[in-house]
């Protein structure tokens, strides 16, 4: 960011910004930016793509010439993969950050708020990274689409229309542990077992009602090979373009596993830790992609709902926003194997430019 | 053991060992005793109960007075829980080590070999443990039944039949990780489905044929909530009175795992961490246990066969063995509700006490 000329600093909660002032000093700010943070065992463009891609864009933009200030953000954490709740770093800027995340602990039973601490930041000081809406105009973000249907279409760039509501859940199967040999079938009460047929479910409910479930995690416990498991953790990550769609979905799978504790003899529990409902993109912002897309020679870009969430969903909260998707191969995403042509990254920065001048050009007006 | 008048020493193998010294010095041992190491989130009585009650059993014993030497064993790891290969302090005294168990890793990478330096024992002095057929004449042993057997008959000891034959492996189902909103059902390899599957058909089979087969671990990986998973990693414990059956039931997970695999574009992988197969009791020293339960009032003792691997299983290699099971609450065990009454472990001591005595009649004879 200091190269591409931008002023930077990292806010208090971690995030990496810059800034290049509009056409006169301390003007409103249009973001572009994506997140840094990744998964496990992951892929090199998720989010990274998007920060570079915004730095890029700055870099062409002449200081002094826009409507607005350009800021470039790059967050902290989106996916929530050390302490399962996401968004972290954009909920943080649209300022709502809520204060009991500072107790979420990750696998080592290190707290939101010893991490933050041992990072050097300091949690008391939170909320300076709030933005305020007359801060902001607009927040505009590329990523790679993490599906198959610009590939399908053999298309590059498209347009978000929404993106999907997501809830999370930690789910628990309680029965209870006891020998593998000496305890008769009629008498386990096997939560692993249990687990087991509501993973089977949830994809059968899922598939059946065009929603996304997703188990991602599953442990059983105590974990001895000659031991029945008398508790297995696992998760649920469901999302669906309506919200209805996905509540209704989960309404069942509940129904599932409350017949599943019956028969086995187990006790199931939901705790939801994280819940983000369909957001739309701002009409005016998306008209500026668009713009962005013809610009590169694609004269009816594709528009369509993202299944994966983004930091757009926080922050909607604050200030508008809009999505840039690039085709990637496959739709692999959260692997090693994600892969993005050099080609469609090149036409990728010269629509994401575009879109600046194309929402300056509306902005003006 | 130094309380009730042994000599004792720590073999090579973390055995702790004691020894009373028959008619004559340096006679043939009979070895009573079982195991002091648990699974996690144990019970009380599953391996130390027998110990203790051997060395109760030594401390009634007058010194000098039996044709065999008598010693207590307390072997040091027969759950196998912490590398996954069970019997290893009684494999060592059966003289039956796998040199390439030192190899064999605990959940942080810490070798068997890395283990016992750090306990202070000598990996290159192990067959120091070994013992010969001809200084041993059989070894016993007092073990909580794990089951509903007596229980259910309101009896309170029993005479073993016979150890069932168990096999433990280790599974993988390798899909591919996956983004959890952009990847299409189609197009999903998720492992830990897959997985889940196999989990309710090893419980179906095992049922439909007879076997008891356990899935005592689970972990989906990489483990984040919003990704697909592209491994599960699982255990398999699966046991029968009969070799044949448990070994034909296998051949059916297999062929069900198959299945799963072509379906769902998933590789299955099994490998053999455990291999024991079924063994019987020495026919005189459970006719000496049977005597022991008859001398507590019990005149029709039970005998029946253990589905639990027990240390004999290991010993059977250098000396015949018997074993006595006491009746335990609910056939609990593994789990910190374990029981067993006082009463049941009175006349235990009482009928373990006679059946030395009776062993040693018959002995002598």
């Amino acid at each position: 960011m200091e190269e591409a000329g931008l002023s930077t600093w990292q806010d208090a909660a971690g995030n990496q910004c810059g800034r290049m002032e509009g056409r006169e000093p301390d003007l409103p700010a249009l973001l572009l930016g994506s997140h840094i943070d990744t998964v496990p065992d992951a892929g090199r463009y998720d989010g990274m793509l998007g920060v570079l891609l915004a730095i890029q864009v700055a870099t062409r933009i002449e200081p002094g010439t826009l409507p607005f200030a350009l800021e470039v953000v790059a967050f902290s954490d989106e996916e929530g993969t050390r302490f399962g709740t996401a968004l972290l770093g954009s909920r943080a800027l649209a300022g709502t950050w809520d204060d009991e995340w500072w107790n979420l602990t990750d696998k080592d039973g290190i707290t939101l708020s010893e991490a933050f601490t041992d990072f050097g930041l300091d949690p008391a000081r939170l909320p300076g990274a709030f933005r305020r809406p007359e801060q902001l105009v607009g927040y505009l973000e590329a990523h790679i689409e993490q599906g198959t249907i610009l590939e399908d279409a053999d298309r590059r760039l498209a347009a978000v229309t929404s993106i999907a509501g997501a809830r999370r859940f930690s789910l628990v199967m309680t029965g209870k542990a006891g020998h593998a040999g000496g305890t008769r079938y009629d008498r386990r009460r096997d939560a692993l077992v249990g687990a087991s047929e509501l993973v089977i479910e949830i994809e059968r409910l899922s598939k059946k009602h065009g929603v996304i479930g997703t188990v991602g995690q599953m442990q059983a416990f105590p974990g001895g090979v000659n031991v029945i498991p008398g508790r297995a953790e696992f998760s649920l990550d469901l999302r669906a373009e309506f919200d209805e769609d996905r509540d209704s979905v989960l309404a069942l799978i509940d129904e599932a596993a409350a017949e599943i504790g019956r028969r086995r003899g187990l006790h199931f529990e939901r705790d939801e830790i994280y819940r983000a409902d369909a957001v739309r993109c701002d009409l005016d912002l998306r008209a500026a992609v668009e713009a962005g897309i013809r610009s590169t020679g694609d004269d009816s870009p594709m528009a369509f709902w993202s299944r994966a969430g983004h930091d757009g969903v926080a922050v909607v909260a604050v200030t508008p926003f809009a999505m840039l998707f690039l085709r990637c191969l496959g739709g692999i995403s959260h692997h090693p194997d994600e892969a993005v042509t050099v080609d469609d990254i090149a036409a990728a920065l010269d629509a994401f430019e575009a879109t600046v001048h194309a929402y300056a050009a509306s902005y003006s007006a």
